[in-house]
């Protein structure tokens, strides 16, 4: 029976990294994987959409070319052409984590596996053992008992990547970031778009102005959107489906060829050992302590499958903190108030800390400060006017609660904002940190001096 | 005569936002201007530049459209219109400084102004004063005496930016930021430009690593550079311009229609004054003090007529800084140590802080760390693996000596290194903050990491 020091259980962006990182720290380590390297992220969720995302950006480059002095007459989109892209880029990404476990020593050990009591792991039969089995394991498509998926007529986001031909008309229910990043992707392909959202504004856990924001931008691109309206029934007995939509005013049936379902994500803790081995579980995750390790000594679990914030970044995180600590070195908790969110639709969506409702329900005091991006002469010349960036400070304290962005390129802006909170800056601070002239990032700047009524371009 | 709290001379970025902030803090204020509100900046720089690059990476996504999965069969590029752009988004933005004056009750003083002992300004024959008067008078392009401008055939980034056809043939003497901004832009176009940089290396500011790696992007997309090479002679006499290159292996003559001399800046100094009022000026440069004052009590000096970095945001943050603290705030003087400087050719150039070689120089232990946009899913997934972060830590202390880029977006990120330098951050502080995945500014993160060998995807 092959001992290591440390098996993964998964190798998503949560399980790879901790794999590397650990092999980094001296450990002896292996992986077990039943799909491809990578997990949902790398293979069937934040790289490929990306992938997709950038076709329908260029794509959109080319029916506006003349509002830039360039001009396109013949022109089209190849819709497989463009899933074969995005394909091409995470299988590359693939080859490219297997390099990284060879270069690390890690040993991948491809096929099920499932937890066994006393540290072990049973991979199609072949058990190995370890002092620390870490399980993550991630997530997949949640499905709804109103809406159950069918894999055709409906789906979840990992058909949505790779349909066999473009939908002519796509019902997308959920407006969270998978939820928007497909409506966009899909509408500036061709297809009509409607979104319908349960709650009252689209990308609901983001500030509402920025919700707003988007949803007026998505509508002037043609999207429809739904709000506080709910997908009761769906019937896929004809050609298309036809989905029966509850809102306020009642009841609407919707046809279309295809209804995607992004309702969020239900964890991969089934058939994996939990039980056998006695492992914690509530509410579809499973506990963990401050340092990832689960009720059963030398069981830790990272990732999707615990109660963090579902992303990529968060799991990558608590992986290697969770292998520092094993390793003994002195480790910080994470600081889930400062885990920035992006949405990679256009205009994008970055945020981290408080919204300002949270904020004020907090019972802060606050000071609230706006950037719009039509003031901003970057955004002008680039032809982005569309978005601001608002942020929120606690008006006793100087604490910065809260960053809100939308617009182009706000996903590589937000990382001033998670570092500048991290390190615990002050509004103050971040106003004489010369920001570079002309760039977007200097509606950070602007949007701070606008909640000390210091704004210069408004 | 009409007397002012403060008097502003010259409406660039330095001087409308100097006048914007002394008007919030209070002071009667006016601004002097003999042509465009917003100077060169906005109406002949940095605005009007970055809408013809955003032209020309638009016109590059309809010659790539293939590799994205898209098709264009019939497709060019207007050049009167890309340049009509260009000036609509200037003035657009001159506008809108004009708005931002009336809105903050600044006096526009159009016309040619002139400094008068006792704080008076002449404009045009009427005279002002002030308890303050602020000289913003900015630069404009130098000329070499072997490379007299006459506008049409040798010209500055005045002329470049409105030429009345498009050059075939086209030299830039000078790899700063405006010479390959341009050389980038009419290459795009479909211009056959030749780059010649009198030192060894393009963009010669920036890192070596920087240089080269634009030098080798640069040649990949047909632009011709000859460093260590000097212009010593053009003869305009016939049909083009006939210039005669020195380089190391001697002498060559190279035809063009345009030269386009980008070496740097001469101030406006002249003919305003100041040897009337008795200011000290030394190498083209007005002498100040940390807060802006001149030798003599009540003028001052801001933007690129000082000795700091000729930048738009160093202006504008000399400005404020200069009017906080004539109204008694407790002011902390500019760091010029931590100013970015962006250039926003493809790929773009974005850096802050010390250099490799600099900090070598300067006697650091260092930490280097790099990583390539190539190991990055989102680089790959939007197709912009060109380039790399890199970043340079004292040993001893921890201290983030610089931060380079050279890649997609880099403008926009080098505020995350410009921040934190300005709130002390470590390496280790930067490497735990959680940036959001896929993003380009993992980037940092990692680049970070790699200089403590704890780098994960290389």
């Amino acid at each position: 029976m092959s001992k290591y020091d440390i098996i993964v259980l998964g190798s998503g962006p949560g399980g790879y990294v901790t794999a590397i990182r650990a092999s980094q720290l001296g450990f002896k380590t292996a992986i077990v994987e039943k799909e491809s390297l990578g997990g949902v992220c790398l293979n069937w969720g934040c790289i490929p959409t990306k992938a997709l995302l950038k076709s329908a950006q260029v794509f959109e480059y080319l029916k506006h070319a003349n509002d830039y002095g360039l001009s396109v007459k013949d022109f089209d989109k190849d819709f497989d052409a463009v899933v074969k892209r995005s394909r091409g880029v995470a299988d590359g990404m693939s080859k490219g984590i297997e390099f990284l476990m060879k270069k690390n020593k890690i040993d991948v050990i491809k096929g099920y596996g499932k937890l066994k009591p006393g540290k072990k792991i049973d991979v199609d039969g072949t058990v190995y053992s370890a002092d620390h089995i870490i399980i993550a394991t991630g997530a997949r498509s949640r499905e709804l008992p109103s809406l159950p998926q069918d894999g055709k007529k409906v789906i979840g986001y990992r058909e949505a990547m790779t349909l066999p031909t473009q939908p002519k008309k796509m019902i997308v229910v959920g407006s969270g970031a998978i939820g928007v990043e497909f409506a966009y992707f899909y509408n500036s392909m061709g297809t009509d778009v409607t979104i319908v959202e349960f709650l009252p504004n689209v990308v609901p856990v983001e500030d509402e102005d920025v919700s707003k924001q988007l949803e007026r931008s998505f509508k002037k691109n043609g999207i429809k959107i739904m709000t506080s309206a709910e997908v009761t029934h769906v019937d896929t007995s004809g050609d298309g489906v036809k989905a029966t939509v509850k809102t306020k005013k009642g009841e609407e049936v919707i046809e279309a060829d295809i209804v995607l379902s992004a309702v969020g994500i239900k964890t991969n803790i089934e058939n994996i050992g939990l039980e056998d081995v006695g492992i914690a579980v509530d509410r579809d995750k499973i506990l963990v302590n401050d340092y990832y390790q689960t009720n059963i000594p030398g069981y830790y679990a990272i990732g999707d499958v615990t109660p963090g914030q579902a992303l990529a970044h968060v799991a990558s995180a608590e992986g290697i903190l969770c292998v520092e600590k094993i390793a003994g070195q002195h480790v910080t908790p994470l600081d889930y108030g400062n885990i920035p969110g992006c949405t990679y639709c256009s205009p994008e969506v970055a945020s981290v800390g408080l919204t300002e409702k949270q904020a004020k329900e907090k019972g802060f005091d606050i000071k609230v400060g706006k950037f719009p991006f039509s003031a901003s002469g970057k955004a002008s010349a680039g032809g982005n006017k569309d978005g601001f960036v608002k942020v929120i400070f606690d008006a006793k304290y100087g604490e910065w609660l809260g960053c809100h962005m939308i617009g182009a390129g706000v996903t590589d802006m937000i990382a001033e904002a998670v570092l500048g909170r991290k390190l615990e800056t002050t509004g103050h601070e971040v106003l004489k940190a010369v920001h570079p002239h002309p760039t977007m990032s200097e509606a950070v700047m602007e949007a701070v001096a606008d909640a000390y009524d210091e704004v210069i371009h408004l």
